[in-house]
């Protein structure tokens, strides 16, 4: 029962050693590989005030944020949540280049509940973002990387799910769907549950022709030749949804000749992150461990509720969950030379040489038995009238 | 009006480049320096449940500890506003080891109010901590890496400030205050105020001579020469005492040793963490700067707290500050190479061989004009037949 109060909250994790080492090394080689793509790195505060850390994200973030009272002024905090809606205050308002702009990002999140069963609560999130461009060129730009941090990670087989908000939202609008109404289609869509939807129908709160397209809709995910199928069954529907199929087939057609290794998927009733994101929503999963490793979307409307409309699109990931389950390995920091605690100059000038030369010296504890656990396989002697370093 | 909306948190900060890639760069070298001094690093969570928070370190903590409501028990969480009893519950449970210990962890944490005027409540903490040794030479290993990170922080002229608190504890047990009196003198004491003091004395709640020696250890402070001045005060008054003013004997001796040119000076009454510390407290100054930059102290009794008693010593400092006000210098992460966007193989093997080698790559987007902001000096052109880089 004691040892019941050092327990941790669910999903919340602490590290050692050596994992603690490994992310660290991996943290570096992230934060560089971003570096040598042009993303500039930004550290976003870990509390705000709420109506600056909700802005443009609607409320999505609300019930997944810890709320904060400012022992200051009485106004209320949130500990971020995601650091998307962050980095487009700061492109906003902060930095405000005139042209595209990238960013990094790495830093700790809370979420009141895991995004899934026994998923965190205080991801280590990671995260590239791309403001000021409304190419899909930017969005291949996003997705390459994400794809690329995964290499980096040791992910083996990552594959690349690929959705689009504006078929769905342009459904919506030509169902006639009001605002009641929608969050439970939604549900339904999320779910890719046909007898609600039927339901629905029957009730008469879904004519028969959007009933027949969302019917098919939730049928539209598989390999990129569900594409074909999509255009016979929503072709002619709507502008925006013929647009947001060719921008599909566009990225398809890219990845092809970017990644032709990486296997890609359609999902176009997958709608992660769906209220404020505005165009391509992609996300990527290794086979086998059935969990979405990243993801990312367009966002372009967020910038604007900011009071600077910017094209944006960017990905996020877990760091923890990234090196839990990739294979990413460093130089292990191991060995090291054992001296003796002391105030001898010589001793003192030939410790602070070998540190200043890398190496990794531990003085010992007077009275203690440090060998077994510091890890040090050599010791500094005095012999024949000098220190030298010796095999343990 | 509107721009207020995105206004920070009175102390809360974020950071954009070049400072922040600044930090990342000090962020790399402090925990190498520490990893080549044999402390391995922790990554302590940044929530915890209250009584975890706050064993041990009774409830000095309390105040400026954020609480949450864990809505998955309704249990209550704090944000940790500090990481040294974090520290302590991973060497006495997590980790375990039989012999000495050494860690290093570097975080966020928050307050809810800054300690100073203008100060900061989002520090960036970064610290170490030895465990399992009692002897003055793990005080000593401590306080040097305190050193060596001011000066890898490129803080010049630091000065040490020693203090003991087993000095003013003896004291109030020998002048039999009770706890109800004892935090006004605390305060007292704390303020150095002799007229406060003088009243205690006059409404008959110190005796004279406890009244002469609180009185003389609020003037002990200043270069090492004041220990001769306190032997002389409180010589034989209690053994405790006299053992607190031999351990700064030897700690100044030690540091006249190792660091000469470091000047030290004592402060008896300076107690900061005296509600869980219990033997040699430390603080470096930067004259000048009239700050504290980074501070610790022994606290043997915390370990105890979570069922396993261990000697334990460390420091902790706020790197946000050490960064902002060091002279810490590293290679700048300049220049680069502007690529053209396109999917022809030869230009995308040619940037992914520039990025392999080092270089950094910023693909242009198409339409924008990139160069002006990305930084690049040189550009990747398609020149008698193949892809060079050519000055911009």
């Amino acid at each position: 029962m004691q040892s019941k109060r050092w327990l941790l909250p669910e999903g919340v994790q602490e590290m050692v050693p050596p994992e603690s080492w490994r992310l660290e090394a991996a943290r570096r080689e992230l934060l560089d590989l971003y570096w040598r793509w042009g993303f500039d790195l930004i550290r976003p505060p870990l509390i705000e005030y709420l109506d600056s850390l909700f802005t443009g994200a609607g409320h999505e973030l609300d019930l997944q944020t810890f709320k904060l009272t400012d022992q200051l002024n009485g106004r209320m905090m949130g500990v971020r949540s995601d650091m998307t809606t962050q980095a487009t205050r700061i492109d906003a308002h902060r930095l405000a280049a005139r042209g595209p702009a990238r960013y990094c990002y790495i830093g700790s999140i809370l979420r009141t509940r895991p995004e899934e069963p026994g998923g965190s609560r205080s991801p280590l999130q990671v995260g590239a973002e791309k403001f000021g461009d409304a190419h899909i060129d930017s969005d291949l730009e996003i997705v390459s990387l994400m794809l690329e941090t995964l290499t980096l990670m040791g992910v083996d087989n990552a594959c690349l799910d690929l959705g689009h908000v504006a078929i769905y939202r342009r459904l919506v609008a030509i169902a006639g769907i009001d605002a009641n109404l929608e969050p439970l289609l939604f549900d339904i869509v999320q779910r890719k549950s046909r007898p609600d939807l039927d339901a629905l129908a029957t009730d008469g709160r879904l004519d028969a022709g959007s009933h027949a397209r969302f019917a098919r809709l939730i049928e539209l995910n598989g390999p990129p030749a569900v594409l074909t199928a999509a255009r016979e069954a929503l072709a002619g529907v709507d502008d925006a949804i013929d647009a947001a199929l060719a921008c599909l087939d566009d990225m398809i057609g890219l990845l092809a000749r970017h990644y032709p290794e990486v296997p890609v998927y359609l999902d176009l009733a997958e709608l992660r992150g769906y209220r404020y994101k505005t165009g391509l929503l992609y996300a990527a999963f290794a086979p086998g461990l059935g969990r979405e490793l990243a993801r990312g979307g367009r966002y372009d409307d967020v910038g604007a509720s900011f009071g600077r409309p910017r094209p944006a699109t960017g990905f996020s990931a877990d760091l923890n969950l990234l090196a839990a389950l990739g294979r990413f390995d460093c130089a292990t920091r191991g060995g090291g030379i054992e001296a003796p605690a002391g105030s001898d100059p010589e001793l003192l000038a030939c410790v602070r040489r070998l540190r200043a030369a890398g190496e990794r010296v531990v003085v010992a504890t007077p009275g203690a038995a440090e060998s077994g656990e510091n890890g040090c396989d050599r010791r500094l002697e005095h012999v024949d009238g000098r220190w030298q370093v010796r095999p343990h």
